[in-house]
């Protein structure tokens, strides 16, 4: 069954604007399989944006403000005013990045009103956003991890230098610093405590091999893309990740052993599966001395990692066909009833 | 300060009726400091129900069909229809236990939509709601709990019998049953797997002690609730929950070593810190051959464990005005603007 999508972007967050980037990408690649576009601005408002508003400045320059609000209602959304129009998605992407989008709360409200939605459900957020529990589930999951450590505001790490510093809820590298040296120690803290009460501390191994791999499951069958080898300086800062997501291009096929792929495959069925169904996600991999490591997931990554997918159309049709569905719950009173007879 | 405050209650959840049970029992004790109640029913679909028909029996009727109808807004709520009024709480306390309550979806949507309330955040709803990862996090905080093994549809339970088996994400001992015997395992796995994918065994001990400890922290103290022994068959069943949950007077304080009940205080503390603020939580240990282990978190107890406080409605205040703030996020559109320039 042949699927159309509206996009669902911007949010609450720090990779706002990433949001918007990764909406007008998607935009160029769906063309006309996309039914609306429903910005979330900075104030928790839903906009509806006419397809040829779509452009970065647009949104810069507050023009959403002019458009169409609306709220959400059970199956889709509401204009607001007196005169109300319905809209009614048959799938939702939610291309929100950061927080609203990958913390769950969007995740939460869509599953909430019964909207379909391609996007990590609640419980997969959660476990994603905070670095700390993904450390976390993949020790559970017998998933390779570099060693790191939870930094708390009185705690210093103890770790041996050289680390890395992270917030544990933050993507796109924002408050991430290499600390190589003693007396940068306090800065980097500072910079990740800007972000988050709590900061991840990890080993830095200069010239660490990353690869990406993004996938999901559709109809119990596991679907993978290229593994690409991202260029990259010493941290993808802000910027090129920015101009990574915007690109049209396809990615090449990293040279790697078979066996190391399978093993990044493997290991991402073990974090995806029963947690990320629903979801088109992205892992990356570290690979050390031969050996293959999870290093983050992306439930959401920038402009879904469509490059890395060879006919992308497809894949959003696949899973739209094959969203998770909620165990219904019967309310009958039951209870009530019972000690009403029995008084 | 003294704060008024608004009940939440009902939800989507095999809990809806103790939700139901929940509410009327803190209308009794909190009188005139209510000023709302706000019920969601089996369509997800919010009303504002008038003081004078708080009655479980009203419920089951579905006279509240006949109430005015609510939608979210930011800040509060409003009436559907024309003429709308606004309703902004200064304190919802979210009162639906399991699903929808419990489960991370209403924090989720009080918080996007800046509506201040006393239950626990997202992140602690996913922590507590899934008992496989209440263990995972006490692992992780170093409390002891007893031994246990996560069961999925196409694996069996290694641990010896007795065993108990729990659908990882229910509360109010549904789809629980007891192992003895080989024969009946077949049996308790398909109750519990008709809840969840996801079940818990555990070693049944006979005879092992329970015991409750509820609390919260507000401006950087903790506050803790008489220890009980809950009075118990082998399982508290649905039937005596709910007794439980309606009675009016006060708990009388375990007898248990200091040491014993110190334990259970930091062991609460552990749990809490840094995860569950904003929420009064109550804790359920163990105790076997002296030492105290934990074995469930419940985010949203029962009428909120009320018996178990001298002075509840002071309870609620401390906590009211100490609520967790989220950090903010201001969009300035800097890359965009950047970019632009650019070209």
């Amino acid at each position: 069954m042949k699927s159309t999508f509206s996009l669902l972007f911007g949010g609450i967050s720090f990779e706002h604007e990433i949001s918007i980037i990764s909406a007008i990408t998607i935009k160029n690649i769906l063309k006309e399989n996309i039914r609306h576009f429903i910005f979330l601005d900075s104030s928790h408002r839903f906009y509806l944006i006419p397809h040829e508003l779509m452009k970065a400045d647009f949104f810069a320059q507050k023009g959403y403000e002019k458009c169409k609000q609306l709220h959400l209602c059970q199956n889709g959304f509401q204009t607001t005013g007196i005169f109300k129009t319905s809209i009614t998605p048959e799938c939702i992407i939610n291309l929100i990045h950061g927080a609203d989008g990958e913390d769950g709360s969007l995740a939460a409200m869509l599953d909430f009103y019964h909207i379909p939605f391609i996007g990590p459900r609640m419980e997969a957020c959660i476990l994603s956003f905070n670095k700390a529990y993904t450390k976390a589930l993949c020790k559970e999951r017998d998933i390779a991890i570099l060693d790191y450590e939870v930094i708390t505001p009185n705690k210093k790490p103890s770790l041996p230098l050289p680390l890395i510093l992270k917030p544990a809820r933050l993507g796109s590298s924002i408050g991430i610093n290499i600390i190589k040296d003693q007396k940068d120690l306090n800065y980097g803290l500072d910079c990740a405590f800007e972000y988050d009460d709590c900061v991840l501390a990890e080993p830095f191994i200069s010239g660490i091999k990353e690869y990406n791999l993004a996938g999901f499951k559709a109809n119990g069958e596991y679907y993978f893309s290229t593994i690409e080898e991202p260029q990259k300086t010493e941290i993808l800062d802000f910027d090129k990740k920015y101009l990574d997501f915007s690109r049209d291009s396809k990615a090449v096929e990293a040279n790697l052993a078979e066996d190391l792929k399978t093993t990044m495959q493997d290991y991402f069925k073990k974090i995806y599966e029963g947690t990320f169904e629903g979801a088109l996600i992205r892992c990356d991999f570290f690979i050390h001395q031969d050996k293959v490591y999870l290093n983050e997931i992306n439930p959401i990554p920038g402009s879904l990692a469509h490059y890395l997918f060879q006919d992308f159309y497809k894949c959003l049709n696949l899973l739209a066909n094959s969203l998770p569905k909620k165990r219904k719950i019967y309310i009958d009173y039951t209870y009530i009833n019972k000690i009403k007879k029995a008084k």
